[in-house]
């Protein structure tokens, strides 16, 4: 079965896809807006750890309409919820048996209910699956720890895919690089570098 | 990272069991009351796909205190949630690194909310994790036909372990048979009688 999996270069997407990857043919999937090369971060740690990968590209009037909720706001969390949406909306759109993402039991944003999935998965005729999503922070953390080789730093310099670099990029131009600091809280970010081991003990 | 699973023979668990292997030395417990020997279904299936396997006595009076539930409701959804949290405080008290079970995103009964998983968590320092819980019907029964071998039957005559076939029996002796099937409605069930292939593409 061919899964794609909208995919970061960051550690909760890239354990998603090792859970994944015993039972679907994995094709790890970055949506972007065409703004910045962010997505070849991702490609990197695909190809690093050798998973199919390819771009998504998602229109520019999503970023917009993202950027506009953020900066009503004058925080993120709606926006990229905004963008979660339309990327797995347009995931869910390009034929494959399953689509999949990487929240988690406690992320705050993006999240999808049990509503939204049934939802996509009726329309689009597709299983919508987040292999995370049962799992919480502390478990995660000690998995990643056993897993991956990953680099931490402020969110600012850590180059990985996901929406936020490329929404920054948009709101520093329009707004200034001062909206940017205001909007989005600093806060640390990680970004695999590699798989440290991955050996599954009952498969031959 | 040693984890203890909850384990019945039935499809769920024994997909859940695959999806954990990779991460965590997965030991199959089976909870029990001492009433009947199904436990020793969900042995044999654990024996034949090759997962370490080990039961869990529950008091008896937990058994007591989900009859007068089922009783009182005239139906068994409320009863079997109540043993079910009772079977994770016990599976948490046994000291394992991780605790988990099958239940499935789309599952009425039994179901973990957040902040239950949360509660757990804390009071037993344990992960726990529901690795079917970001799985929808649709792909479970996917996963299950591309991967195992189950037998499926009305719930009356399938052979496995759930904490349903103790129940029934304690209900039989006190109330009488008609009492099981006034309270239980007629539905399919599933065992498991072997792993048809479980092959991981990446790892060696």
């Amino acid at each position: 079965m061919e899964l794609g999996l909208l995919y970061s270069g960051g550690k909760d997407s890239t354990l998603a896809a090792l859970l994944l990857d015993e039972f679907y043919d994995v094709q790890l999937v970055t949506a972007h807006f065409g703004v910045t090369d962010d997505w070849k971060h991702a490609r990197e740690t695909a190809n690093r750890i050798g998973f199919a990968f390819n771009r998504l590209d998602l229109e520019r009037a999503v970023a917009e309409e993202a950027i506009a909720r953020i900066r009503e706001d004058g925080f993120p969390r709606n926006g990229i919820q905004y963008v979660h949406q339309h990327a797995l909306e347009a995931l869910a759109a390009e034929g494959f048996d399953a689509i999949a993402d990487g929240t988690r039991r406690d992320d705050r944003v993006p999240t999808v209910s049990r509503a939204q999935a049934q939802s996509l998965e009726d329309r689009y005729d597709v299983d919508y699956v987040a292999p995370l999503s049962g799992f919480g922070r502390t478990a995660v953390d000690r998995l990643v720890e056993a897993t991956l080789e990953v680099t931490v730093g402020p969110s600012e310099e850590i180059k990985r895919a996901d929406y936020e670099a490329e929404l920054r990029t948009l709101i520093a131009a329009e707004d200034g690089p001062e909206a940017v600091e205001a909007w989005f809280p600093a806060h640390e970010q990680t970004y695999v570098t590699d798989v440290q081991q991955l050996t599954a003990k009952r498969t031959e």
